[in-house]
């Protein structure tokens, strides 16, 4: 090791401490802990995340890493490091600290606001507030800006590297052109899933029993993760050896569970997946947003909602809910996993509408981002595209432009990923089916091979490689939405008899 | 606040949450955490706990210290924490550093050494690693011991601060000449009492339910607490409003969890009942492990194990298992859960002997410390004293004197404070007597003003007072062990019928 890179490892043992202890607090928190203690367990958190951030920006680490800049006998894994640690010093030292200070403490109210003015749906309560968090943006990419940069290109580029707004307007441009007719077409044909008996009564205590299995199944490995229930579904990692994830079970409500499972056992095996040489660095979380939702929508999708995943467990189901599923054979119970509509609600959307939702709100920021639009006009906006291209409107601003919290974050630039993430499912996939009988592998539930492949090319890596370096070694090209829009396309044509 | 002191407060601020930190990983450890995880994990750990050392431990807190010591502008708590820092630097000063290394790698693989010997029966593995710390034990009391001070008084004072062996002879001779008749006079009346009910068959998720509810009547507040499951029943607290306790299911054992649900549940309210002022410190904790434990024991054995506290709940217990307990009334349960027998195994002894076993263990350590046992002879003074005081000779030293993990960490000093524990909570139960009906306060079920009680007495002050200041402010006099004898003799006299 480069003796100056050993004089680094110190801080990022420790940064990796913290890192894992503010994890277990973030779990807890949400699984276990007794809610008289929060407000006192915030404040040692505060503690720890100062602590954490300060292990990493002081004046030694930085002379260290403008050393090793310019060394020249790192690894690869040193390399990475310090060229992203350099990053955070570049990004931060661009934005004068007392600007920072009040954008930090604006943030620190701003989520309130909102969730007051989403509950009284109310939009002027937030829209002042939202300016404010807009203006703090522009300003903070205009001072990270490269020469000719456009803002919206700095904040796209902090979730997904190299992804900037001419790559993804062609991607959004192709959801436009292929998927609006598409659901028009399925929207006009009127065919109705009848799918009431996913309501039925389904006992937590059986339900938390199948999905157990299902975790297993897939290939989530209980000796290096546990999972809990909390409020709302997460997944995350103390190291690549402590993963965890979380279900909300409901009892009318069998596949929310189901596919809750899949899609957080998705995150779970791709943090597992990390080599452990990888994980004790800090590059041992996924690549990125959009890496890592690829990983979840392909089990939850691609993979959780086929025949072929079915077939061999499907029985399984059945014998946990034998009153329940009686009269639902697997036909009606693919039919009923793969339902599409245009609906109001980004969280709630099916795997087709999924992206259009995603799309408006890219839309909408590249115009906040570049000032074609203002604060007061977003609702109206918002409900005009909603019925463009999903062909409903929002009946109020609850369930409008107020039903995300990431603007009121400052998380602009975010969205995206999530598209992102499918279009990279399907790029894998196309590569995978190239490479096995993916269908015979699902039918013989021999999920073990799928799981040892993304793996191979991708979770091994953390944050080692970026996006477009994994996709062009795994599938000789970069980032290419065709892909998706092929699979989508091809599956909802199929699923209803277009 | 003074200046200076306002200095130090980062520091607190930084160790408190480190210490929070470590507490969680704990807990964690022992109720959830991935068997694959441990290894990471305990790194992890590691890593934390020099950070945390060294938070206290580096030349600016010393020189704040320095400078605190002589101030005059301190409240009461802010001099109780330089006080207790300071006496950390002075006890590790003393101490050469690299001789303090190689105890630490002498205890971080005694452990193992130790549990191969218990576990093979075979002493000699043990007894040169032994041979060493206590060597080591004895060399750094020596540094640390004030002139003419003996070496067991200064580990004594370690655990239970004035507690010195004049004391405790006097102490554990009371309980020599007093208990040791007495549990002559039970084993010869021979008298058999009929345990076999509490090993039928009870279901954990019923006895879980029962816990359950006895955790909160008893005044566990799971508001700021929560419970869980381990191998080993223990108690943490993260601070006052987050505080654990587990508790370790058999399906064969009635008695067990609930006893582990009394013991820890008194252990927690003592967390619980610290207040908010002194929890915000290093001196949020209980004031000693004595201290500590006298409020465990008082749950468990004063109240838990009598007749009027069981009076308005056993119908509970019945009714939750109506068939395991059809024909166990109310005072053939009472006589099973105070049924005294000398036995071999420290930790699964009862009320009345549980003294005997720490008092072999304190005469065994003051001849260590003293030099006036070898190593080797260990194991025999260990069974003649067994066969003199318990009447009972252990038939292998795994049941004998391998059976406690203590010596093997370096732990010299510890084991009076358990005697200590029950002794405490007697001079204690004497007191409350006098200003409150105990057993009409049980029979109808209000225990909260027994908590009340003991936290306005005892829990509030944390660590800012300790064992004697309390108990005088509480009872009018320092510790005083006759209270303790003349419970057990006038209990176990009545229950045996003398």
């Amino acid at each position: 090791m480069s003796q100056t890179y050993e004089k680094l490892q110190p801080y990022l043992d420790k940064s990796q401490a913290l890192g894992a202890a503010l994890a277990l607090f973030s779990w807890d928190n949400e699984t276990l802990a007794p809610k008289g203690a929060l407000e006192r367990t915030a404040k040692i958190m505060g503690t720890l995340s100062m602590e954490l951030y300060n292990t990493i920006m002081n004046p030694e680490v930085r002379a260290l890493l403008v050393e090793l800049r310019e060394a020249d006998d790192l690894t690869a894994i040193e390399a990475k490091v310090v060229k992203d640690l350099w990053k955070q010093y570049e990004q931060m030292e661009k934005i004068p600290p007392e600007e920072y200070q009040e954008f930090s403490e604006l943030s620190a109210q701003s989520g309130a606001i909102w969730a007051k003015a989403k509950q009284t749906n109310d939009y002027s309560v937030f829209a002042p507030t939202l300016a404010k968090v807009i203006e703090f943006n522009r300003k903070f990419a205009g001072y990270r800006a490269k020469e000719g940069q456009k803002l919206y290109d700095v904040l796209l580029d902090d979730f997904e590297e190299g992804f900037t707004m001419e790559k993804l307007d062609a991607f959004f441009g192709k959801l436009r052109e292929e998927i609006v007719p598409l659901l028009k077409k399925i929207t006009e044909k009127g065919q109705v899933v009848d799918k009431s008996f996913m309501r039925k009564e389904y006992p937590i205590a059986k339900q938390r029993e199948f999905n157990q299995f299902l975790a297993e199944y897939i290939g989530f490995d209980f000796n290096i993760g546990v999972t809990g229930d909390a409020e709302h579904p997460f997944t995350n990692g103390l190291h690549n050896r402590d993963v965890r994830f979380t279900n909300h079970f409901h009892e009318d409500n069998l596949e929310s569970a189901i596919f809750t499972t899949v899609h957080e056992g998705g995150h779970g095996i791709y943090e597992q997946g990390v080599s452990d040489e990888i994980s004790e660095t800090p590059l041992g979380g996924g690549a990125s947003m959009g890496m890592h939702e690829s990983q979840s929508r392909f089990y939850e999708n691609i993979i959780g909602r086929s025949e072929a995943f079915w077939t061999p467990i499907y029985g399984k189901l059945v014998e946990t809910f034998p009153e329940q599923l009686a009269e639902v054979d697997l036909d009606t119970f693919i039919k009923a996993i793969n339902y599409a509509e245009a609906s109001l609600i980004r969280t709630e959307s099916d795997e087709l509408t999924y992206c259009l939702h995603i799309m408006i709100r890219y839309e909408i920021e590249k115009r906040i981002m570049d000032g074609s639009v203002e604060v007061d006009e977003l609702p109206q906006l918002w409900n005009q595209m909603y019925e463009e291209y999903l062909g409903v409107t929002p009946p109020t601003d609850a369930e409008g432009v107020l039903q995300d919290v990431h603007w009121s974050m400052g998380s602009f630039g975010y969205f995206p990923s999530y598209a992102l993430g499918n279009a990279i499912a399907s790029q894998l996939y196309n590569q995978m089916l190239k490479e096995m009988n993916v269908d015979e592998l699902l039918l013989a539930g021999n999920l073990a091979q799928i799981k040892n492949w993304l793996k191979e090319h991708i979770h091994q890596y953390g944050q080692l490689k970026n996006t477009d370096e994994m996709l062009i070694a795994t599938t000789g090209e970069p980032f290419n939405a065709d892909y998706y829009v092929a699979y989508l396309k091809e599956k909802f044509t199929k699923v209803y008899g277009l």
